[in-house]
């Protein structure tokens, strides 16, 4: 059984406040706990129940392993229907900028993406395009967020984050600078190339004036209809997508 | 004032057992009213704040129309930023599938998607790409959700939803079918041509297997990373964007 403390230290990691001061977070389901495990990431402690806990035996002595009743996991977990797995892994170092490798791959930027659902959908498509870097401006929503956490699907423990002044990054860098916006050049008629970032803005206000400047290539999505403005993830997966279109089989 | 009559009502709305009963649905935020008013649904009642209140100065008679408190509009209020309006949309009427036209254009078709922001999502990319109707199976959630609503940003009074058998609607078609899955023909390799139904399946188990029997072109989004899959509205947007791509300039 967990003590009083054990509970009570885990549900402070939902918040942002204690992540950030104990340098934790929480990953949930075995499918995306085995991803970390796996993963760069230091994973700290795996809690589960029994009828999983076989397929956690083989774990790095650096891992504590625990096992704790289902009732104990519903308590400490995130989730509404709580998986049977609930593990803690340390935030990554914040890097410096100087370490981002710019050239041979695309990158996204995120200029205030604020719905948790968003930024989770943005990191498992690029995962899935194999875009495996993403730069977030600071006022982003946090990428260790639980609701980020679990809509990446455990595609975070592959995708880098990293939260910066996004404007210092674009005007630094040597590769083209594509951006999603509503009155640029077709995305059909663009030729993304090899390299790049590509950079997507806020849900409501898109990209902000700052970063607007250091954008060279203004891409449109077409469209076709009434709609005003496509969803960030939406726009996201289709520059994925168009960017990595003639490497795809 | 709202009476503790009113308030009852419209609160019983944020349930589908009484959508059901009342043959209403709630639409929130100044943009989304405004479309629905615009749109062939019936909008029986707009609350609205006194600030708003000049924005609906010329509605039809037909539309009662009543300015509220922004505390009640928050008591009635699904959301938890209350917009300054809130109206009462008329559920319309089921109809028969042979009302259904299938040809010279494109249609969605939903196996089980059960997400309200999933389904919101895509019914607004639907629109944007001038995709003007889904078919839902039976199990979908609901389009008339709150969140689903919330979530189409307006695009949910342009696009028509259909809940039927789709392997019935589908075994009848005279259009090519076309299903999203793991391991068909590049979605880049595949015509589409100008008209046919495109089906996505549900989030955890994709298409069933009734429905698997009427796929007559099997298409995969290929990845180039490690990720499993992809979220069923990105997979959607893929497929609209595609679909439509050489109509876009």
């Amino acid at each position: 059984m967990l003590s009083k403390s054990q509970l009570s230290f885990v549900k402070s990691l939902h918040q942002k406040k204690f992540r950030k001061e104990h340098r934790l977070f929480i990953v949930e389901g075995i499918k995306s706990v085995t991803e970390f495990i796996h993963s760069d990431y230091l994973v700290n402690t795996v809690y589960c129940t029994e009828n999983v806990m076989p397929k956690f035996a083989n774990l790095s002595q650096k891992i504590k392993l625990l096992q704790i009743s289902p009732a104990d996991l519903a308590r400490i977990s995130t989730l509404t229907t709580p998986q049977n797995v609930l593990a803690l892994v340390q935030l990554p170092e914040a890097k410096d900028i100087e370490t981002l490798e710019l050239n041979g791959n695309f990158t996204l930027a995120l200029d205030g993406v604020q719905d948790p659902g968003n930024l989770g959908t943005i990191i498992r498509t690029a995962d899935w395009f194999g875009i495996k870097q993403i730069i977030c401006s600071e006022d982003c929503v946090e990428a260790f967020n639980p609701k980020v956490v679990q809509a990446t699907m455990g595609s975070l423990s592959r995708v880098k984050i990293m939260y910066t002044d996004l404007q210092l990054v674009l005007k630094k860098s040597n590769v083209p600078i594509f951006g999603a916006m509503l009155n640029g050049k077709s995305i059909t008629e663009t030729n993304f190339g090899t390299e790049g970032i590509i950079v997507l803005g806020n849900e409501g206000k898109g990209i902000s004036e700052a970063v607007m400047n250091e954008i060279r290539i203004r891409v449109t999505i077409p469209g076709l209809g009434e709609a005003e403005s496509l969803n960030v993830a939406i726009s996201a997966s289709l520059f994925c997508y168009e960017a990595k279109r003639n490497n795809l089989k």
